[in-house]
């Protein structure tokens, strides 16, 4: 980066054709962001992802290769954003696959693993088309009458409620193509807290024939990220894709600390603006992509956690956080997109997916939808797993959930050298049983920093195969390695000489390390297993497992039976199911059937409450172990592990 | 009024307890007006009604003394505001009678003559206190549900909807005062078409026990005046009253002018705010009257003409003065209060009388209400009387609506001496059958300055039963009299010589007022004749006559019939109800029967437009002539005249 006194450069962002004047030497993943041009990085602007990949079109920058850009794209001027810096005025490329990540592209069609499988293609919003007969003197009923008679005649539609703003704009839409116009309807699912009683209400009327233009859009909006896509509702089919980055990420990293600020003076006031001005952010991002106008998107669908939800709607977290834990409402109704301060025309409503609990939200109950456990006999077990471990374990006939508190060592946290899955994170390992020296692999294969969640997992279960550690988690007193140390900690094993490293430390794990891992995934586990004996059900019959979340995709599930994390079942049983919740929203976007099911399944389901449940404590007790003090609940574990004794026989 | 130089004084209003400084010599009912301080008069500040009664306690006004004030209570320092002139700091109390004016003050209770006769006591909005059990971790159940769940188990109501504002303020409600806490729901008549399926939803949530705080407000919105009430609905009763003008009065005197304006850019917007703005100072009223609290206030009622509906609700009225004249709609939703602008708490609603057509509006459906003519089998015939007359014709079985384009005249207007019921207006006339002098009788029996509605009707009545006038309006030729002359626009009669006026002309009615004045009841007479033959019924059935309306209570029936503007059955079958806009808008804030009475009259009701009928047009001509060209319609008017024919004979 230059040192020179900072003369000011001119950035041309395309093909959002924004402009934006920063200082010479600035990062252009910065100056992107400060133009409100996103551009998609998994990995902090660390040069890892390789995601923010753009095309410098005219001007100069200075950029750190990477091994992400190949030759021929870097003659043709592709750079990663986030490892270059301005030297001139720029014109600047962003490609669309920069606006997009991957994990949201999850497939919709029938059929298709994880995704619920039967549905029909039956939006909750639908265009009515009308030509109607003009008013005369012999029958001059009010123009709203004529609208229903005609919606009547033509469709057999009657007795729908009508939302005031219709009124308003109705004498002029119905004269301005001659009495033809088009009708919106909406479910309106909060009509009744029985389920059978749905009904369907009139939120828009357009002059002219506008049935091609129907829009809706389906968001996730995680703690984390807002993931978003725009629907077609006519041909059902995804327009386009967004993810960004959850604005309020300043206020917190989980929900606790969220809730924590929202019981400040103004603090949901300011955190509901923020979810806000994201979902704002993620809609015009999908219009500019896509050449849709706003006006034609005429629903919203969004998913998210109890708290992301009752943030959004502007209600109270504060008794989420105490003790009983209540939220303040399970059934939410529709709410009109402009009045939470939404940028969307005045028929738009949100529809928020039915929350189970205060740490069970509609974003489980959206990823239980679209993954059609209520669809199966199967008896299913559904994982979502983070520092919250949401659980539900059921089939078409009944559910269960619950929530467990994990606690972060999944994210890298409470863990020495623990780090998120970014650049340089050890994120698997192998150990070689006669040397005990590992085989390491960090992300972006750059020199380790630290060791992330899945390395965590992975190199517990080395250690523990190769019997480096004991099950309880201690390491074995008689090994001869240099690898294995006692320091002022406790015994530790060495992943990374100092040298080896960027941090110029040996990257270690320690036993208190392992012992935090063994909480979380024994937390996991016990979950799983005190709502399974509720339900008199062994863990070892799940016919199905699915797992959703980011965390998932990169798992190593032979890894993660071995510790205990996940039950010791046919490996052909585990499902990735991606983003659950966007895909159960943008499913219940394409199919009212998939939407009431939503309500439905939010309904049947049993919730059990961990936080002092005995039953709970005694299962968790029982699992801190590796993989669990019953080895019968995990027979190829204890069976690998009974064959692989040579180093007890060495 | 003092000329000399003009130093300020202090004005002090009691029980209001209002100040205000105004310059010495003001009139002390401009400065009551000027410090928000209402006082109601009917005569426009002429003196002459009498209503602006105010005592002085302390200070000296200049004041012109008139017959209203009795010896006893000018001593005691009773003066009329209007004719009072401020010349030091004053303490003045408005007594109660100055607020209101007697008009409003119909009779409710069940069985009076002309109000709906049998109803129960059901009001429309509902409280119920609510003692929930606290949430545990082993009932953690939602705020909602566990307030659903108390609704069902204490008062076995299910399954109601819920406003979103009521989620929003429910953690703070329940928790207030230890999970006690009373909930406020309301009959959602829009929730359909279909009256069957009407249902209820939750508006409002309060900590604690509020049941005994329940209001509602009834509004009368006319062209010209507002009327108000306060209601307390958990005893069934008026708390205060209040009529101030529309303040739209300055944009036109009829619903024409207003459409007209209405259609200029932001004409809507401006009248939408004023009648606002008029609905807010008439509740301000009724609130700082009764020392009850704004947000007590839980629904609000309205009746108005269909274009003063439309422009409350921001709906365009172009429509309704355009062939086919259709009204945007008739089923007005409820809509919140506060989204129009209306100063209420955000749970208050507006409840919109349903409107028949474009000139039979939700006022005449209201008065219908609470006449009860659906609760009647008795033939009856209901007649508004203004600018537009409205009709009624019908009982519990069928009812058919239409508007008669009446005209002005009995308001004054198109005739030569015409006036409105203001001082100097003659408003009753005899006529010496053989001298042919009149006797007259002017309101407030000060020099006359011209003629009003009822002084038309009187005078013609008389002229026909004296035989000045022929059947057909034309003065008889062969009469010698000073009093009837030609002028250049035909032949007249002088109703006041010129040295007897305020205006130092001859008061005269010349053929042509006759004419107009016949125009005009015949138009009404047409409009009845042309329902009643619709229906196959002769006018001379009707089993009773309800006038609503303000000119009703002034109307002499005999003089009315004998020209023919009304039928000519026996006089005990006359009923005035006053107004009944605001009496059905009271009643169906204390009955949700009425209330759905209401919609079921308003759908039932065949309207009948008379602009381009043919029927009406013959029916129109058949009736340009006293009392009527068929005779038989009018026995005992024909009888009357046959009687008289002194003047024939002498």
């Amino acid at each position: 980066m230059s040192d020179q006194i900072n003369p000011d450069c001119k950035v041309r962002f395309e093909p959002h054709n924004i402009e934006t004047i920063v200082k010479k030497g600035t990062n252009l993943l910065w100056a992107a962001m400060k133009a409100g041009v996103h551009i998609n990085v998994s990995c902090g602007g660390e040069g890892i992802c390789g995601l923010c990949k753009v095309k410098i079109n005219d001007g100069e920058v200075e950029s750190i290769r990477t091994e992400k850009v190949s030759d021929k794209e870097y003659t043709q001027g592709v750079r990663l954003a986030c490892q270059s810096y301005i030297l001139s005025d720029l014109t600047v490329t962003v490609p669309i696959e920069s606006h997009l990540l991957k994990a949201i592209q999850t497939p919709e069609k029938p059929g298709l693993p994880g995704i619920s499988a039967a549905w029909r293609f039956n939006p909750p919003v639908i265009k009515f088309y009308l030509e109607l007969s003009p008013a005369t003197m012999s029958d001059n009923a009010s123009d709203l009458f004529r609208l229903m008679h005609g919606l009547q005649k033509s469709y057999n539609i009657e007795n729908l409620p009508v939302d005031f703003q219709v009124i308003q704009k109705l004498p002029g839409a119905l004269r301005e193509k001659d009495w033809k116009a088009t009708v919106t309807i909406l479910l309106d699912s909060d009509k009744s807290t029985d389920n059978e009683n749905n009904s369907w209400k009139i939120i828009n009327v357009e002059a002219g024939d506008t049935r091609d233009k129907l829009y809706a859009a389906a968001i996730d909006i995680g703690t984390t990220t807002i993931c978003a896509q725009l629907l077609d509702l006519t041909h059902g089919r995804i327009v386009s894709e967004k993810i960004i980055f959850n604005k309020q990420i300043s206020y917190g990293l989980d929900v606790i600390t969220r809730i924590a600020y929202s019981q400040k003076p103004g603090g949901l006031k300011i955190l509901q603006e923020l979810v806000v001005a994201s979902i704002n952010e993620a809609i015009d991002s999908l219009l500019k992509n896509s050449n849709i106008e706003r006006k034609d998107i005429s629903h919203i669908m969004t998913a998210g956690n109890t708290t992301m939800q009752h943030i959004l709607l502007g209600l109270d977290t504060k008794y989420i956080r105490l003790s009983p834990y209540t939220p303040v409402a399970n059934d939410l109704p529709l709410v009109k997109a402009n009045s939470l301060g939404i940028q969307a025309a005045d028929h738009v409503h949100v529809f928020n997916f039915r929350p189970i609990s205060s740490y069970v939200g509609g974003d489980i109950v959206s990823g239980v939808t679209a993954a059609g456990i209520h669809q199966q006999k199967k008896l299913t077990f559904y994982m979502d797993i983070g520092t919250n471990g949401e659980i539900v374990i059921g089939n078409s006939d009944w559910m269960i959930s619950t929530s467990c508190s994990a606690g972060p060592a999944f994210e890298g946290g409470g863990i020495k050298h623990g780090m998120v899955a970014m650049s340089g994170a050890i994120q698997s390992v192998s150990i070689d049983p006669l040397t005990l020296e590992p085989t390491i692999r960090t992300i972006n294969d750059s020199k380790p920093r630290g060791i992330c969640g899945s390395g965590l997992i992975n190199t517990i279960a080395e250690l523990l195969t190769n019997k480096v550690i004991e099950q309880n988690g201690k390491f074995h007193s008689h090994l001869n390695s240099k690898r294995i140390r006692e320091k002022e900690d406790g015994v530790e094993y060495v992943l990374a000489w100092a040298k080896e490293t960027q941090i110029d430390k040996d990257i270690v794990i320690t036993e208190l390390d392992i012992d935090n891992l063994i909480r979380a995934k024994a937390a996991m586990y016990a979950g799983c297993r005190t709502l399974s004996r509720n339900m008199g059900i062994n863990s070892l019959d799940f016919e199905q497992v699915i797992l959703s979340g980011n965390f998932g995709s990169s798992l190593d599930i032979e890894q993660a039976i071995t510790i205990g994390l996940l039950p010791d079942i046919p490996r052909d049983r585990f499902q990735f199911i991606g983003n659950g919740s966007l895909s159960g929203a943008r499913l219940a976007a394409f199919s009212s059937d998939l939407l009431n099911d939503s309500l439905r399944i939010s309904r049947m389901m049993t919730n059990v409450e961990l936080s002092d449940n005995n039953d709970f404590m005694n299962e968790y007790v029982a699992a801190l172990f590796l993989p669990h003090t019953d080895e019968k609940q995990f027979p190829s574990v204890t069976e690998k592990l009974k064959n692989n004794i040579a180093r007890d026989k060495k």
